[in-house]
């Protein structure tokens, strides 16, 4: 037992929901951020945002947006690195937990939306655990904002009956995927974080049984002032992909024929077509 | 040829994207109003909804959310209805077009996301046809307003890799969906439009495997005042939907388990506990 759980207890018993009683632990507010563009942003986490006294961000959250929390809020990012100490979730869980015990209104802020690849789940059980109050806000979460951009519908009349969010990240060397219900017709599968491992979705698919021509697109930064569109095929992701970095979906399927480019490099351009 | 097609030719040349000469069309805007709640709006449908001349607008989208357009602005609702005229998608197109042609800001606002069951695709197609400007504002889609505020994650590690999103809807007296794939664990499947066909869609999912105690959660209104989250199981799903009306989601999977109830009204309880 940590020195914190009695603590926990305390304010638990003290927290007086909808009386007049005093209140004496804070709030955890999980807020998605939206795909990057601060316009999209939904009111409500504007205002929220607006009441904070501490900011725990990922590194998806721009400047712009951290600028929209007061300027006495304590910011704090627990975006993932490479190169030096990244916050496990369990530290990240500990830390909401902490601050909200304290008395503070605690804005746990992520791109997207917190329920969609946010790992927003956990750290709602670590608050409910603690006997808090958690509310989660949701956001636009990326694949809207791109393929709102792109004007390809993730649904559409005789191409995309359904969509499917998966993420390309591989825990174990592989995205652990059902690829036969994937390779589906009249469907869209959108792949978060698939940059990397764009080549071997590709195969996979493939062998399942989509066609190479399939209709694809991948997008990086969604709706930043840096975005990139990139509509493709299924058979050339892997080559389109290769090169580019960056947050990044991966969409695939036959209603990603409407998509349309904003930007394709020269470089890429001379890879897909040597 | 109707009488409006040389029209159109004539406006299409006279719209100077981005430089400075004279502008006869006018714009079309595609905009995701959330999921009612008007605090879910994006900053950016906020303030494009204050430049509208015409708002072309579903049934569901709220009138606290109407009021957000000028005082002065036209508007048109084109909701299905049962029992009297209803615009066909093609009219619908039409009068976007018409609207546009005509020099004015049309404003369609859809509830949730354009792309997402929508028909969004189908309209900026036809505007895209006319040679119009139309630009896409994605919106919070009902599932993540749902998923949000019953605390349930539509992702979720151990619980749900992916989700997808499908429309109970049937044209042809079945839903056309992939059973075996959406009956697999380990995701969450969200049936929009799914209510009337409840009982449908959990038995095809148990004959494809699905376990009948795997949680299932019902939300009807997401994010409105009236909002109701009833935590379920596939097994019971058709007898809580039963009797339930207005726009609702089902969602089917593991990481429903953490779904809490807001109301269960004393007749579904009865009905489930018979």
């Amino acid at each position: 037992m940590s020195h914190r759980a009695p603590k926990a207890k305390t304010a638990n018993r003290l927290v007086v929901l909808g009386g007049e009683g005093v209140r004496e632990a804070g709030s955890v507010w999980l807020v998605g951020a939206g795909p990057g563009d601060p316009e999209l942003l939904t009111l409500k986490a504007f205002r929220v945002l607006a009441t904070a006294d501490v900011v725990v961000h990922d590194g998806l959250v721009s400047d712009e947006i951290l600028d929209l929390a007061p300027a006495a809020a304590r910011r704090i990012s627990v975006a993932k690195r490479k190169s030096r100490h990244s916050y496990a979730q369990d530290e990240i869980n500990r830390m909401l937990v902490a601050f909200a015990l304290e008395g503070l209104t605690v804005v746990r802020l992520k791109g997207g939306d917190p329920f969609i690849f946010g790992r927003g789940g956990e750290e709602l059980a670590a608050c409910r655990a603690a006997g808090l109050d958690a509310q989660v806000v949701p956001g636009v979460t990326a694949a809207l904002a791109a393929s709102a951009s792109a004007g390809a519908p993730l649904t559409h009349r005789g191409a995309a009956q359904s969509v499917t969010f998966v993420t390309g990240h591989a825990a174990h060397g592989e995205p652990d995927l059902d690829w036969p219900a994937l390779a589906r017709v009249n469907q869209t599968v959108v792949i978060y974080m698939g940059l990397t491992t764009a080549g071997l979705i590709a195969q996979r698919l493939t062998e399942a049984g989509r066609a190479p021509a399939t209709p694809a697109l991948i997008v990086v930064n969604a709706s930043r002032a840096d975005e990139q569109r990139l509509p493709t095929t299924l058979g050339q992701l892997a080559d389109v992909a290769a090169g580019l970095s960056g947050p990044a979906l991966l969409m695939v399927g036959e209603a990603m024929a409407l998509a349309q480019a904003n930007e394709i490099p020269d470089a890429i351009l001379a890879r897909v077509s040597a």
